[in-house]
């Protein structure tokens, strides 16, 4: 066990809701140099010729200070004169790509084309944008999420934003994750000494956690690291805080409830933190064998990212203890 | 020889000056369609990943009336988000590329990448704009200019814009010349019955013009074509109305001058149009066989653009009859 001055921690993120707390754990962090979270890469993917992150960018921008607070993504004060003329020109214009958040997307085409990796040109613009954690992608082999629906297989962001999540979704797709090698920073950091958490940030356990764990030899690695491995519920009183979550868990069958986040989660996870709104069900999950700490989740207030960080970090240091 | 209402018109064009005479010959034409301005992309170049093409972007914005009038290039209410944030990641920022103009380089090079022709793909974003003639690529083959300097040879671009004209000019090449095909629309246009003439715009020669001469066919096909091959001078009082004309002629031993310019199209031309400025010089260049008229050249006004439309077209219909 670890004392958390000292201690290093890894968050595993998607977008928005990861975000959130990745912001918490950099404010509440004596040093957010020790914070590494890892992003979701399964919903990248080529859009006009350019490399898009959704998640990663997502992560960058706020923990940069430069997300639109509003939306969650995107860049604050964006504009969208490149997006009206492209329309005007014939071209893609569902997803929408902000005038300065494209800088991300072309600056990173450009530096992928030249053959540098995925996680080192994301290291730079970090720390060119002031990024104090280190974000680091699960792999910088394609391993793109496809939503098996009624409608036929789809791309993730086909499904996600073009089609508004709409169809009915039948199971998950990790295409080329076989092939794929995670991040060594990633890697590295979960075998590394001093390690305080794993975090399980309160993202869509399917279309953000799932890929990062589908990449050969996370889930080993997460198995053997010592220190205890925490996820926070995305699901407060049956329903997502954001996203589609509790409507994909229904479409599998699967009641949307904080108790059914923990048991996807199961043997991977030593604690679970719920919600209030939930705690009927902490009882349940304990009973699995998961400890459980009971707290306010959803976060609206940079306050709240903070206190809810604060119970992540003190949750992991009393089950370390333990342990 | 053809009466000007039904006559079809061939420009050849580089970029500000070009567009400023092309733009008058649609407004005066009873039928811009029937104009086909043949824009250099000797200047085309590959900028963060992206296919750029400066004179085709400039006559395009032009004739779609959504050129920049003050600056002659780029968009009318241009924004530059993109840039200052592409300026925050490390990117490179010497070449201005606008939020709104983003969206033609952004379309173009993702065509390009399925391989579309760049004259099918500018055919195509020419009628989505409402350009009213037809604008033609001198090649679809890539034919880039390497200016030779005191410095060593310099991409045009990193001569143009990065160096600002600056190193004392050598000469140019045009590199891939030898394999260029001139497109279709171009040399069809050449042979077509009823070309009421062929007009050089007031363009640098070196830069803009000569590379359109380059591509192979292209200077027996403009011999062999019965219409008469006019050039405007864009050297007024022994200055460039705009761009690097006279420094590049003086540093390459040529004293800039109208009589200079057409001494460089020698063999070529059958008529040219200088300003009244130069009239002193016109007996001169008479005197070499070539048809000359004298005029007002600078073009401010739209209604300068037109005039010397006009003046050229009658020129040209003057010099139709008596050939």
């Amino acid at each position: 066990m670890t004392s958390s001055a000292d201690a290093r921690y890894v968050a595993l993120s998607g977008g928005v809701g990861g975000a959130k707390l990745a912001l918490g754990l950099c404010d509440v962090l004596a040093d957010p140099g020790r914070l590494i979270v890892v992003a979701n890469t399964g919903d990248d993917f080529e859009h006009l010729g350019l490399k898009v992150c959704p998640d990663l960018d997502t992560l960058t921008y706020t923990l940069a200070g430069l997300a639109n607070e509003e939306t969650g993504w995107g860049r604050a004060g964006e504009s969208g004169a490149f997006m009206e003329a492209l329309g005007a020109l014939g071209g893609e214009t569902w997803f929408f790509l902000g005038d300065k958040d494209l800088a991300i997307h072309v600056e990173r085409t450009r530096r992928l084309r030249t053959g540098e990796s995925l996680s080192a040109i994301t290291s730079d613009l970090c720390a060119r944008l002031g990024v104090p954690a280190r974000i680091v992608p699960m792999s910088d082999d394609p391993v793109p999420t496809i939503v098996e629906t009624e409608d036929g297989p789809l791309a993730f962001q086909h499904y996600f934003v073009r089609e508004r999540c709409r169809p009915r979704v039948l199971g998950f797709r990790h295409e080329g994750a076989a092939q794929a090698r995670p991040c060594a920073a990633f890697i590295d950091a979960l075998g590394a000494p001093g390690l305080g958490a794993v975090i399980v940030c309160p993202s869509n356990p399917y279309i953000s956690i799932d890929p990062i764990l589908a990449v050969p030899g996370v889930q080993g690695a997460l198995a053997a690291c010592r220190a205890p491995v925490i996820a926070v519920s995305p699901i407060v009183g049956g329903k997502a805080v954001k996203g589609p979550t509790a409507k994909m868990m229904a479409e599998r069958g699967i009641a949307p409830s904080a108790a059914a986040i923990a048991r996807h989660y199961a043997g991977l996870i030593d604690g679970f933190v719920l919600d209030e709104a939930d705690r009927p069900q902490a009882s349940a999950i304990a009973a699995t064998g998961v400890a459980v700490e009971v707290a306010p989740t959803v976060m609206t207030s940079r306050a709240d990212k903070q206190a809810l960080a604060r119970t992540v970090l003190a949750f992991a240091g009393r089950i370390g203890a333990a342990g």
